[in-house]
């Protein structure tokens, strides 16, 4: 791999840049950002050797990680611009509007839909570090749909930066991302509006907050331009899970305000199973 | 001080023997905890040196570090047994059923009502470490209340194990907690479920978990045996809580439904601003 371009110089695509410069060498970064201080920010951090809005015509790899509701334009745009030898690859995290608005492209074959489970809650290329994809999952979509042999790039990059690959439908990917990660955010985000509002009261509510507090509503700091355009994308899945939290909420009240404790102590008893799960991952 | 008593081996009580042990290296510690298990692993992990229901008459401080709806009786048992020179203090993360149940037993002087902010979502003595409450915040609530001079046995021991002291009353004690801790877990617990109950149609969710889904559902790993007595005892400040959240996010479902993406994002941006409070603080 030679030539690797990235158009959304924040968190991941950033990440991205600094992670491939660290396993490929000669490698020629060239990148985009529509906010000036990032694509500043991008040159001085080393990420990109030169900015330019679409990449070069014989560019290995075209990654687009901008937030969901211009993916399709710009995976448009970006595969009008390349030629036959380069692949173009979305990150958005979601699938399935991508993967329909992309069908027709007469360059279909040469689009890659994926999505890298990594992230955390700051954004900008400041947030960036090379490590954020090491030994993370990256889903891919609709695999069938792209070229075998420009397939091989990407694998080249995904190798070398640790990624374990998973592959799966769209509408799955979709489903199961909006109880994994959506709601996740959409619960901090609102845990965080309801602390913030108790502040009116308490002015000194915070100084008491733990570290459970902390973890809980980390979310809550993300950036609302990449969030906004998921919660749209991805609406019906969404409120399938947050109808879901909200009666499960709703139930559990019940039990609060019936005093009914040893009810409460078998129900999370239940949920404590989560335990094994989650530690399975780590 | 030469004698510590701890009644409750798990997470809090084996923490502060095994801090106070590093610190004060005469100190004979006693303790006790219902589970054969806990009271034998306390032994192994050097947390006690002898295993006794109550404390000696001349022990400097006791601590009682049991769930919630235990506490007001074993604080009376202890203080009933002590001499003039004990302090006893209880851990509970509740603070107003406690102050009122002790407020008129005889050797109300020699309590004290603490609650260290301070924890993590694992139990038992194996999860104990000494480092637990380091540079934690205490608060201790109808400090009035207390001997001055049993006081200071006390302080001693916070002190060394570097604990901030904050004084507030039991009502307002309860009525930030149920925000800013017993409401994040509820968050969490409910988080939890619902993932689980999607489990159910699909196997492999907790595969495309990351990070964001590991932090807000982290402490629905906690205790049932603890927390549930915590929701009865701080109830009508839970409910409250929980219907301002609830409604946070019944709200915040009808601007997802209505695709309204520009809304979304000005509310989260208002809800950012926890950013700079939650750096604030570590």
């Amino acid at each position: 791999m030679k030539k690797l371009h990235i158009t959304g110089l924040g968190l991941l695509g950033g990440s991205f840049a600094l992670a491939a410069r660290q396993k490929f060498h000669e490698l020629e970064i060239s990148g985009w950002d529509t906010s000036e201080q990032n694509l500043k920010d991008a040159h001085t951090l080393g990420m990109i050797d030169k900015a330019q809005e679409l990449p070069d015509e014989d560019v290995d790899l075209a990654i687009i990680a901008t937030p969901a509701d211009t993916l399709a334009s710009l995976v448009s745009a970006t595969l009008d611009k390349v030629g036959p030898e380069s692949l173009v690859i979305d990150l958005g995290s979601t699938k399935s509007t991508i993967c329909k608005a992309l069908a027709d492209h007469p360059k279909r074959k040469q689009f890659l839909a994926g999505h890298p489970i990594a992230g955390t809650e700051y954004s900008g290329p400041r947030a960036a570090f090379p490590e954020l994809l090491d030994r993370k999952v990256m889903i891919l979509c609709e695999m069938e749909k792209t070229d075998l042999h420009l397939k091989e790039k990407a694998y080249e990059l995904f190798d070398a930066l640790n990624l374990k690959l998973r592959f799966m439908e769209p509408d799955e990917h979709d489903k199961q991302l909006a109880f994994v990660s959506h709601l996740s955010h959409i619960s901090s985000f609102m845990l965080g509006k309801t602390v913030l509002q108790k502040m009116e009261d308490d002015k000194n509510i915070f100084d008491m907050a733990g570290s459970g507090f902390a973890s809980t509503v980390r979310l809550a700091k993300s950036s609302p331009s990449m969030w906004a355009p998921i919660f749209t994308e991805n609406k019906d899945n969404i409120l399938e899970a947050l109808d879901g939290y909200i009666e499960n909420l709703q139930k559990f009240r019940l039990k609060i305000d019936a005093t009914s404790g040893e009810d409460m102590k078998s129900e999370m008893a239940e949920i404590n199973s989560i335990r094994d799960i989650l530690d399975l991952q780590s």
